[in-house]
């Protein structure tokens, strides 16, 4: 296993809360982005800051947003200034405090300029990217996008040069002298379980 | 059911990409929020626009946000012009055709100007309800915050007045021409389960 940082942390990517949760390295960075399935894309809009979920992929060391190119907000997107934010929720953490109770998860936020793709190939890749993101394999078990179908659609490109990951693990924190209360405390597993296909019946 | 509306549409809660899905049902925004687990809070940092991820609670028409008074950022949102999203997801949407594929979700998307919460009798009811949010009844099962603690934890209050909701159901749109290829189109449900407690082992 490599651990080699994506890059030195920058000001606004150097954790600071609880700064031995953070981590920089490029493997724990692209495992959460791999494994989550909506990022929420932060930017400057019309009306102030906006956040809005949306599916995603990444490729080497860059994620990818996508979306028709009617949308307003993915134009509004175009060469802005973002910061791209996934979470995997792990567990809840119950303590025998209110005050100590958290959340066991994994999260990676991103900053960065979001740069409009135009080059065909590489908008093919991505958009192969986005469905093998959803389930492995699924490009090569689809009918690829027609030349008018990528037309329609606008990719952004936002570089992973300033990334950084925060993880909470393990049982809740505990002052001593609530040890004795009768009250439990410990993890609740959170898992996000796929179900089985539902078939749409539209098949002959 | 009641169908109230929490206020009448603002421009910027106005949901314009597929409109159709857009809703501002009290009730549906409030279930949304309820389901949730963590919000995404986008604000304008010292370093542009940052998302962080944060746990909350809802009580009536108010959500609330919460750290210790340690935490920065919790210091940059006091009086600051918020947007906090939640999005739970609940399948992926396979089309036969890349450019169909999607998913089915819920999201609620609130604008708003955090308030700090002062009144000590307010902030307990708060912090009360954000373990009540992780685990139903939860608040009677802990131990409730020492007044040091709740002077430790800085509580912020967003109105849900401009409050939208965006929710996507069912199988995935076709093409027509699509429906005879050997590929299956339709959705993959996904769940969070909760699993059962993993106890730390300190109780005597």
């Amino acid at each position: 296993m490599t651990t080699d940082s994506i890059s030195a942390p920058s000001a606004r990517t150097t954790v600071r809360r609880k700064a031995d949760r953070g981590c920089y390295e490029r493997e724990v960075v692209h495992a959460i982005l791999d494994e989550g399935l909506v990022a929420h894309v932060g930017f400057t809009s019309d009306f102030g800051v906006a956040v809005l979920p949306m599916v995603y992929a990444r490729l080497d060391d860059d994620l990818y947003l996508h979306g028709t190119v009617g949308n307003h907000m993915l134009r509004a997107l175009d060469a802005a200034d973002v910061c791209v934010t996934v979470t995997l929720v792990d567990a809840l953490v119950l303590s025998r405090s209110a005050f100590h109770h958290s959340m066991n998860y994994r999260s990676v936020v991103v900053y960065g300029r979001a740069e409009l793709v135009t080059d065909d190939d590489e908008k093919d890749r991505v958009l192969r990217a986005v469905v093998d993101h959803m389930i492995a394999g699924r490009s090569e078990q689809c009918r690829p996008p027609t030349s008018e179908e990528r037309r329609a659609t606008r990719v952004l490109r936002v570089p992973l040069h300033e990334a950084s990951a925060k993880v909470r693990t393990g049982p809740p924190i505990e002052e001593v002298a609530d040890l004795a209360l009768p009250y439990f405390g410990g993890e609740v597993p959170l898992t996000l379980v796929r179900g089985a296909l539902v078939p749409d019946g539209l098949s002959p």
